[in-house]
């Protein structure tokens, strides 16, 4: 039976609480290990991916839609300006769930089996690691690994973005930014290190060998120095040089993923 | 001399009002003949091309860095706050200018000494639209013909997303959705539908020939029927069937217009 709540101060709704206010989320969910999915969709696909429902938070519309997928889970029943009140906007499709987060595989067993992967390096925009993961899964690469300090799959706006994709692609995250990749490459890992300088090979010309990782910088400053250095081969993607004359200088980093992991998993190597 | 101005509603200010206000923005600009050009960079960019500044909105921080462009456009300075209250949000990076619009060349004329185009029908997203402009402009395609329904590259947000590649890629757009790819394969081109079907040509195996149009379709529904049967070849992004079956069965309109741009620009044909 669900529980028809009409107070947004009310104290079981705080795993919804202001959605919007990045510093309070991190911290709520990183205590209490939980994140948030948001949409009859993507909630289902995080419970079809074994996460935990701790409780779903809906208005009266969404909870039919969701009824076959719920079980006995705690279900919380608000009208549009509680939710309001609670999450502090007006949620999309007015269905969320608080999900228990699972242990992350060690990067080892992340790699285990796979031969293209994705190592992403200090990103700090959730939309754009939702993005990237949704373009990863698409192309069919097996695995992500993040750097130690890369933004938050499941943060909520990564999710949502995702569209899912968060829960299908085997991802772990490095406990050691200094040694991380040597890990990688003792995986049988050949690293290929993705940045906008045209004078490195195109990636479409690389020789992919068995086990090809493609790292990808973050947002403003792409990749580390040290990475860079680390790297097995630079490989960028080929610009227009009317386009750079024009100042017109890069692909947003979305793109360029897009772009490198299309040319990643290629099925003919190269 | 810069006009100092403390009222938001000022009548000077018109240009500016309410610049989230989709509906209002659209007659307004239509109406004058306008666009909004926003931040120091992009505003550059808008006078290289050669647009006329028909007035420049700013806070004071912004005035000294844009001085060198400004010559003797009519500028008004104003608070952050009266800027909010005009604008109707945080004008990031404090700097707008109202320019004027100037003709759309005929698609023709667009087409005039181009290999290769992309084609766009009906996106109705007006940041999708200004990220397709980056990609293609940063790749080498050398025009971009929209529908008579898509979206208005020169609106705020298409501005803004494209770092100003609005300005530096030739564009025109069909008076007839119906008799408009006739037009572009009257003009030698070969057309390319892209679409998410897997069962055609994955688009890294078509020959491209001398002339080739890329048609990509709205965020939705992808390409008309109509486009679709038009064409002379559909092609699509290979999928990874794994994802395909976990739900993740696209790719975003954007990431699939950077892979595609990308393959429709390669200097070796195929």
């Amino acid at each position: 039976m669900p529980d028809y709540v009409t107070d947004a101060a009310d104290p079981r709704l705080t795993d919804y609480t202001r959605l919007r206010d990045v510093d309070l989320r991190k911290s709520l969910e990183a205590e209490r290990g939980l994140f948030v999915a948001e949409g009859e969709k993507v909630i289902r696909r995080a419970i079809a991916a074994g996460y935990p429902i701790r409780s779903v938070l809906t208005t009266p519309r969404w909870l039919e839609p969701l009824a076959d997928v719920l079980g006995d889970a705690t279900v919380y029943v608000v009208s549009d300006e509680t939710m309001l009140g609670v999450a502090g906007f007006q949620v999309h499709r007015g269905a969320l769930a608080s999900m228990e987060r699972l242990p992350l595989p060690p990067v080892e067993e992340v790699l285990a089996g796979t031969s293209r992967v994705v190592v992403l390096e200090d990103l700090v925009d959730h939309s754009n690691v939702g993005a990237i993961f949704r373009c990863a899964a698409a192309l069919g690469v097996e695995g992500i690994v993040l750097s130690p300090r890369c933004a938050d799959p499941l943060y909520r706006r990564s999710v949502k973005v995702s569209m899912g994709a968060v829960f299908s692609i085997p991802y772990g995250r490095m406990d050691d930014w200094y040694g991380g990749l040597e890990r990688i490459r003792t995986a049988g890992y050949t690293l290929l290190a993705l940045t906008p300088d045209q004078r490195v090979t195109p990636i479409d010309k690389v020789k992919m060998g068995e086990r090809a990782a493609l790292l990808l910088g973050s947002e403003g400053d792409g990749l580390s120095s040290r990475w860079m250095r680390e790297a097995d081969e630079s490989v960028c993607i080929p610009m227009s040089p009317a386009a750079m004359a024009a100042g017109v200088d890069s692909l947003n980093v979305v793109a360029a993923a897009a772009i490198a992991c299309h040319s990643l998993t290629r099925v003919d190597g190269a």
